[in-house]
């Protein structure tokens, strides 16, 4: 990696840092060259707004995303082992890579009433996530694991629902707690 | 109603509309002074520190949350109607009456990982909610309304989770097919 890259990379990554511990709107370009070290005009050179700044930081998380969740679960046999493994790396990266927790929840919350470049590109980002879910459960129907009359876009829905109900469970009860109702929860949806 | 606790009902009705568009974070007793007209100073007067503000807003939210879907909700007959009415009110609550969506979401997302006095009282006014729909859930089970293997709490979580795919659907898809979506999960977790 140039070195150019090699900077860009670690300021996005204090970029997320920041985002996902105090959300996105927080997120500012002077905050943020304090917090790596950097004047404010070096970092105007990499993004030239602070809707830049945010769009940038939410794509290095979906990139983040992908190589963390969506590319490792690829690698499991297809179908519900692969969705299985995608919740189990979903949680991984929402609990102990995101500080902050997940950066999509919050910054979809954030911003979805927002009008703006910004809240566009979470949708977006959004509509990507979840179509992954979609695919990995239609995997499923084809292979003939997963038997049902259900649409797969309900049951992506009732998937990501049980992943936001987890996010919220897991600050209210003990983690353990909110983990067996999500498994729980899951076991039903996928029918197994 | 005397003058004095008009002006903070006033006052925190202006507070709760800038927390549900802007999140709690950036609500200050600045920004809040311009809003509603009155100086610094004179707000101080009501609210001693941000922290105390932010507190004070969320109890307000919870006491609107109250008086628009739990007190009318109660008025159903016991058991399925009234958790029936609940959901209802809540879409109406998060969407007509909340410019910005439900402040509980918003908030938690916002704080859950912030430890401090906010983060706590957001919990409780959670906990609270949550209690209220486990106790919907409970009497649905009492009248026999609702049999299931199933403990009140999980079933509670599940209700949840719902509301909170709704809340993210709503924002992704048409309100029609989000709603589509909540009240068909609905009707499967009360076996209706």
């Amino acid at each position: 990696m140039s070195k150019g890259l090699e900077t860009k990379e670690n300021i996005l990554k204090s970029a997320l840092e920041l985002t996902s511990k105090f959300g996105l709107e927080s997120l500012s370009i002077g905050g943020l060259a304090k917090s790596v070290g950097m004047s404010k005009s070096g970092l105007f050179s990499h993004f030239k707004s602070k809707e830049a700044l945010q769009v940038k930081v939410m794509d290095y998380a979906a990139f983040k995303f992908t190589s963390k969740v969506i590319k490792p679960a690829i690698k499991e046999e297809r179908g519900i082992p692969r969705l299985e493994k995608m919740m189990e790396l979903w949680i991984e990266w929402s609990e102990n890579y995101m500080a902050g927790g997940c950066p999509f929840v919050s910054s979809f919350v954030e911003y979805d009433d927002r009008p703006g470049v910004v809240r566009d590109h979470i949708m977006h980002l959004q509509k990507t996530m979840i179509g992954s879910f979609e695919r990995a459960i239609q995997i499923a129907i084809d292979e003939k694991q997963l038997k049902t009359s259900e649409s797969v876009q309900y049951l992506a829905y009732k998937v990501y629902s049980n992943m936001l109900g987890y996010h919220i469970y897991s600050h209210l009860l003990s983690k353990e707690q909110a983990r067996k109702n999500f498994t729980k929860q899951f076991r039903e949806i996928i029918q197994t």
